[in-house]
């Protein structure tokens, strides 16, 4: 019996119902695989902790995490109590840093028993391929002057090596799905950091000669998640690039609170992170009523990184059957609770 | 009788098509006005002028433009002949900043006639006020090392001055319109510009206290025009993202080839620029069956601009009665020519 050493963040806000929720889930897929079975460990890192430490996590948080085989995360940041820049670069984007969880996987999949907000969605499929280390989210750059005259400076740096693995990852991914990259750009308006993203996808994509390769600006790429979205397989974007589309993403099938997400470290030198796109949604959060799919359903992406591609095809499985019966909450237009869809996902196991 | 000088800049691809169409609409709204005539002078700058002559625009292409009281653009760029950063930067851009164009309107709105591809839109109107000077597009960075160590440095830089002037303008626009201002930002992931946006914002509505504000990420904006695109007034966003979203709000609309745009230099000091969002389109130009909406709703806003408030009105009514009357292009599930559409918003007039 493999055992798998997980710690878990549950975080602020909606994080703290849904995490509770797909850990169940996700130990009952493991008792019925009977192959293997989870050890989880929670820390109580988050906003909540920061009041009380004045630090969203502790010195050694970074050293402790790495003792695990993967970390599962809910969501972070309570904007009211605590700055945005302290909670994310405090815990959320300081793990994915420092655990060099360098890629951000997150698919965009219409499930059955989904009612897309679109009117006549087309199947459609598509996993994003995030740049999780760099580009936009550099957090270099300064500000100068004052008054009237304040500059300030946000500096986007690209890497070869960060850029290059990204759509590595993103051409490999299309092997095994439907053999097609699309690389978000937008170099008619970005002058140093797109061409040069163009420039290193026209040579990554020479290694691909099975992959059929598009490239379009994050703009048409926008509007096409709304009018084409099947015509995506994988997609590879910057960081800032890939937050806007998987967002997108998750609205096209039907709710954010649905998308999962997965921060790999590839090279499983220091664990990954399992997180889904929705965030701390604090007006909703500690009613009951939060969706618990997105989460349950990046703890299926877990699965699959963890080799067990069976169980967690079993997850996504249930997900659709108790989506298809009706058990739905608020967001998806539905009246269930929390609970009723985590029982309902349960009992379709 | 009032006569407006209007340097005309069809450009490339579908530009060269929707212009005409267009210049026939504003000129049918002048004689039945009565009031004001235009008079239009064709400047045949673009890509081709590009391949006979090595520049997008002659050297003093900026000081004969001034010459005029307003300029109406189709498309530039040609991918495949020049390369993006010069047809852009050499023509579309170089305008934009040369001429002091820095605000970028662009509404999104539900069209009497129109299918949005959304399933349940609840009546939507839009106004996304672009910072169109700055920011992400200051052609500002550099590249350093080679090969596997190759790096790529983008610098958004953002002024206070440029900064407040968009603001103040959303606000003022909001005054007219439902007196609600959101602000797209991402001060969570960008940590110099962004926050600094988000403080200036702060100050900007203090003089405008009887305006609502609400500030959202731009991923979850982008969530909320698949989502609750009625949820919206005015939006206030920075070169990129104003980019964006008016591409997706497009999209929502039913066709990124009707959505308008209107490069405004507000001080009046040079000439402002009418614009449709949708590109050049080299895949269906030539061909007649492109959508002139775009190109025909900016004369619209160029009408607006003038003070013809009411021949604008004129304008955008005719174009409705022509999307109720069934004449469409393919872009919008329509089987008809840009001349049956030009001819349906003539007689509709
Ligand atoms: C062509 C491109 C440079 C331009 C922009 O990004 O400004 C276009 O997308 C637009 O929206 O007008
Ligand atoms: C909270 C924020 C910093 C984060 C991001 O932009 O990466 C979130 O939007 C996400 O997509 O995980």
């Amino acid at each position: 019996m493999q055992t798998y050493k997980i710690a878990v963040i549950a975080g602020d806000g909606i994080g703290k119902e849904v995490v509770p929720a797909a850990i169940e889930v996700l130990d009952e897929v493991a008792r019925l695989d009977g192959s293997f079975q989870f050890e989880w460990t929670y820390f109580p890192w988050g906003c909540d902790y920061y009041l009380e430490h004045g630090e969203m996590m502790p010195e050694d948080g970074l050293e402790t995490l790495k003792q695990f085989d993967q970390i599962f995360l809910g969501a972070v940041g309570m904007p009211e109590l605590v700055p945005d820049h302290i909670s994310l670069w405090g815990l959320l984007i300081k793990i994915r840093r420092g655990l060099k969880q360098s890629i951000n996987v997150r698919p965009a999949k219409l499930l059955a028993g989904l009612e897309s907000p679109l009117k006549n969605p087309e199947n459609f499929d598509i996993t994003v391929v995030r740049e999780n280390s760099e580009g936009e989210y550099s957090d270099s750059g300064g500000r100068m002057h004052s008054g009237a005259d304040e500059i300030a400076i946000q500096n986007a740096v690209f890497t070869r090596k960060g850029t290059e693995r990204a759509m590595h990852y993103a051409f490999e991914l299309a092997k095994n799905s439907r053999q097609h990259v699309t690389s978000a750009t937008k170099s008619n308006g970005l002058t140093y950091s797109m061409p040069f993203w163009d420039e290193v996808f026209n040579e990554v994509k020479e290694n691909y000669p099975d992959i059929d390769t598009a490239v379009n600006h994050i703009d048409a790429l926008a509007a096409f998640f709304v009018m084409k979205p099947q015509a995506f397989d994988v997609i590879v974007a910057s960081n800032l690039f890939g937050d806007i589309l998987t967002d997108l993403g998750g609205a096209i099938m039907g709710s954010i609170g649905i998308a999962p997400a997965a921060n790999l470290n590839i090279e499983r030198e220091y664990p990954s992170m399992f997180e889904p796109v929705h965030g701390s949604a604090p007006d909703i959060a500690g009613k009951g009523i939060a969706n618990p799919i997105g989460q349950v359903w990046t703890g299926k992406m877990m699965l699959d990184f963890l080799g067990h591609q069976e169980a967690g095809a079993r997850i996504l499985n249930a997900i659709e059957q108790s989506l298809v019966a009706g058990v739905k909450t608020g967001d998806l237009g539905g009246a269930s609770s929390l609970t009723e869809v985590k029982n309902s996902i349960l009992q379709s196991l």
